[in-house]
């Protein structure tokens, strides 16, 4: 058996999704821009993406809703935009984002550091969720844009964004959110949460890599970040992706139709797994479950590397994570557990553990099997879990950490 | 029977290439970042694809080869990033480029001029082309980058690539070339030119929509125009598509195979077509042949506007164009007919037919049966022609468009 448990990072695509883009490849391949039938034999299927994703995220007419290759390129977009519209030729020179983004913000965020930007880092709580209040207390007049994530990719932990984005639109300042984790795993209506551009990657949720989107509330301006031959109304230069486009428009209906019962059939095996794992002594989860999206686990194991949990999963064909893969490659502390609180030694034994809707409980038996019998062989063989030993009266938790 | 001469717009994914990246949706779908066997399963193919497209460009170890999401992103990506590294933190000011690029390099630099960049826009000879000594004659001391199509999307026609890299060289200025309607197409050999960045793009043999690529000379430095998690080398982020990878690996592997055979197999069928065209009174096709892409014509019947010409093909389900699909959505003259020198009325008169190795010789019959068809019905309800009759002897040739 091998079990997929790295749906944070990226996804298998639905088969009805590769179904569904493949006429796009080799039959209907024309240049949507071009005049002529081959180019206008895709616009139907366009129209139809363009609504799928409309409806699955509540968008009204006004707002534009535009493809990208990517989430990076649109968290990029945003940033990189909001800086030349807002504060080379405005009279901000301030953003607010936080300690516990994913790698996009926070490179594009160091890259604007450079031009002079002044980015505050705002801390997050215990429970790794941004508080509105300390949102609220950074703001000043020279904002130019508040950029909070709305799940965290490494703990699922699921900002307060409907309370973020009323502190923005009473500051008068815009709001941007990375949704890449909510987007297809949580609700997300963009007519009960006031938030000016929303993020957004295909293949967090079946669809392919290489597409994303970005919404933005009431078509407001946002200058190119790809200049060009004017495609999608000029907001987004490039010869349209039509396979992918169509295929985000099915993975985005998929995810979202009946979103309520998929959340819990995720979370029931989310929660049986957390639960067995949790017998083990000395664990922690990091977060409240009720606010978290339904398919994450993020887990410590006192006296057990990340790394080497991660090569005894591996070896039983299980897929996990130490953390986001886009910051995989360096073994270094989870950055997001230290910014929870965590210390040092504690941030090195994090494991994320994500499922998706084709996780199966044949899966999770497996896992909890697998899961346990490398806890027990890697303390086994852990100095520093020999030497200390089980916490007396060890007990497992949800977090603890204290800020 | 139904015939597809657009591909300078795009092309049809070869099936083959279809074949190449059906695995990586649903069965070998781990992001490529991820330390686990889902994520390492795909860096063979991955590697595979990378060499693929340094063989068919004879690229160089020490050279850079980064995967975009398309040559709009290359494209914008070497003028946004120059201006960053030396203009805004160097001391150079000025842009060199042509007044026929694509629009995705001319919207580019209109955007910097915005940010008070100092940009020349060069002419180009009656045959569409730059010549090396006028690119020579603008460079200053400040000049940070000289950017000059490869071929054009257009015409076809090829700029004296070579030179302008040895006049650049000499100069110690920076030289891109917007190669996407030379790479597949015709021979490019990155090890006897001298260019610093060349942008290229799938779609345009006959891979999928949505990848490109750009070439880097030496790994030189060039900031990113994606920030974020690290991916290629740093150099641009983003979850790898990796089935795109595969496919654009593929693509340029079976365009650039036996090039001369398959260069030569067109422009037989490309000659055919555009001498059964000459064959017309007043008519004019632009550039000299040998200097030209062998699949693309780009002819002006007198009397004839282009849109109801288009009109009239695509009704006979052939698909043709005015001109660049990334232009083609407002109906004004063709620009790039207009800086080699044509009037108005004859910049509204071009029509671009662009063959591709699937072109059958049956498809050529039936254009050449269809297009003379369309000229004679369009000439008789036409105004200007009927009023002004066809020229006196009037002859047909190839273009000479005095600038």
């Amino acid at each position: 058996m091998q079990v997929y448990l790295d749906n944070n990072a990226t996804t298998m695509v639905d088969p009805l999704v590769v179904e569904a883009m493949q006429p796009f490849f080799s039959e209907i391949y024309g240049n949507p821009n071009s005049l002529h039938k081959f180019g206008t034999a895709s616009h139907p299927a366009l129209r139809k993406a363009m609504d799928q994703v409309y409806k699955a995220l509540n968008a009204s007419d006004n707002d534009d809703i535009v493809f990208t290759s990517c989430a990076t390129e649109s968290n990029n977009w945003v940033l990189k935009s909001v800086f030349t519209d807002h504060i080379v030729n405005g009279e901000k020179n301030h953003i607010i984002t936080t300690e516990v983004e994913h790698p996009s913000v926070l490179a594009a965020c160091r890259a604007l550091e450079n031009e002079g930007v002044k980015v505050t880092y705002l801390p997050v709580n215990n429970q790794g969720v941004v508080e509105p209040q300390v949102v609220k207390s950074f703001i000043t007049d020279k904002t130019a844009l508040v950029s909070v994530m709305w799940a965290s990719n490494e703990t699922g932990m699921i900002n307060p964004i409907k309370e973020i984005g009323e502190i923005c639109k009473e500051k008068g300042v815009l709001f941007h959110s990375d949704g890449v984790q909510a987007v297809g795993k949580i609700p997300v209506d963009l007519q009960e949460v006031h938030v000016d551009f929303v993020s957004m990657s295909a293949h967090k949720f079946h669809g392919p890599k290489g597409v994303g989107a970005l919404y933005i509330k009431n078509s407001q301006p946002l200058s190119p970040l790809l200049h060009g031959g004017e495609h999608m109304g000029g907001r987004r230069s490039g010869t349209l992706n039509v396979p992918y486009i169509v295929a985000m428009g099915k993975a985005i209906e998929l995810a979202t139709t009946n979103i309520e019962e998929k959340m819990a059939s995720i979370r029931a095996k989310r929660d049986r797994l957390e639960d067995a794992l949790l017998e083990l002594s000395d664990t922690f989860v990091v977060g409240d479950r009720d606010n978290r999206t339904p398919n994450t686990i993020l887990i410590s194991i006192k006296g057990v590397e990340g790394e080497g949990m991660l090569w005894d999963l591996n070896n039983s064909l299980i897929g996990a994570s130490t953390g986001s893969a886009c910051a995989s490659e360096d073994l270094e502390a989870n950055t997001v557990m230290l910014a929870i609180g965590a210390d040092n030694e504690l941030a090195h034994t994090g494991i994320r553990l994500s499922l998706s809707r084709f996780t199966t409980d044949e899966e999770i038996d497996y896992t909890i099997d697998q899961f346990k019998k490398a806890v027990f062989r890697l303390r086994s063989i852990s100095s520093s879990f020999a030497k200390v030993g089980p916490t007396p009266g060890g007990e497992s938790k949800a977090c603890e950490l204290h800020h």
